[in-house]
């Protein structure tokens, strides 16, 4: 069976929407920031870097949203949620979900973990000043250049859409205002209608 | 044809090297980042987002490393370089390419694109200051949890190995000592003698 190892309102997100999308038999489990329990041994003996998403599964631990949805998708080829049979269209995809892990997801950490890549308190606060417009410009390329509609890529709905929308949970907590991107709004207006949205999403922020 | 924009010492080599594996018939343009021409009206109506790499294909122009590394693999699937066949290994190795764009290739960023997460110079100083640990510990999560050896996935020769012999190409730069990490040494060593290597190197870095 699989088991995610997940934290509310982190990228892990997007697999726990997959997970529900497929309709796979799967537990999830909290890791709790607030206890520290990311940097616990029984954590770190799961996930050696302690960070969320971690997927358990028969043949090993895996991590890196990017490479989670995509296996979760495969494991059940009837969801046709990546499409596996088209090289292009899943380097598409592929590209979708790179960008968004390496340059949007980058540019939300500068908020509230800047430590990573400075020391100085003054520079941490510098990075998080600076969110809003990084974060903002990364919505921009999704807007302009990348969102077909209705679904990221189309007619099609895949995994991408459940990163996107993932990620633009976040925009009214790094300062971006959502108005300024109607087709990235109104497709996270369209996925909380979704069942496997609304089912991960309860499964998380219940207390 | 497929065609690869690159500029020397940047990600594009990873790409660059695995045309050379697979014998694509390919044409390599590069981009003079010393004369903006990532910033041209030219390159931009090939990558709006003014970045490298990028390939154009007959389909349309694909970006993101991660993505165009698989998709020249799929391209040539005689030459094995992704497990396609095998759900978890090629998760295993997507989890991989992705860690090292949006961790080590991150760090990497901050010696010279700081700007891009801050706007006072003192704070993207500090980001340099940073980087020598930042990739120092990225390198060190690859040597002891993710370096099978003799390549990254053990026997097999992947995208992965290309991958992770550009960036590591720039250890020395980012002021990280190689040899802290043996595997990672000797892997860029073995590297070097491939004739695909040599040859992509040759290309990118001829006057």
């Amino acid at each position: 069976m699989l088991r995610l190892f997940y934290t509310p309102h982190t990228s892990a997100l997007a697999t726990h929407i997959v997970l529900e999308e497929v309709g796979a038999t799967y537990e999830a489990t909290r890791i709790d920031f607030g206890k520290n329990e990311q940097s616990q041994p029984d954590y770190l003996a799961i996930n050696p870097r302690g960070r969320v998403p971690a997927l358990a599964t028969r043949h090993g631990v895996l991590t890196e949203t990017p490479a989670l949805l995509v296996y979760v998708a495969q494991l059940f080829p009837e969801s046709r949620l990546v499409p596996l049979d088209d090289a292009y269209l899943f380097a598409e995809l592929q590209a979708f979900n790179s960008f968004i892990c390496s340059t949007l997801h980058v540019a939300h950490s500068h908020r509230m973990r800047g430590y990573r890549w400075a020391d100085e308190p003054e520079s941490i606060e510098a990075m998080k000043r600076k969110v809003p417009k990084s974060v903002g410009d990364g919505f921009e390329q999704i807007e302009l250049y990348m969102m077909r509609g209705p679904w990221v890529f189309g007619e099609r709905y895949t995994v991408s859409d459940a990163y996107l929308f993932t990620v633009a949970q976040w925009m009214e907590a790094d300062g971006v205002d959502p108005s300024r991107f109607p087709k990235v709004l109104d497709h996270r207006n369209r996925m909380l209608q979704r069942g496997a949205v609304q089912s991960a999403l309860q499964q998380e922020l219940a207390v």
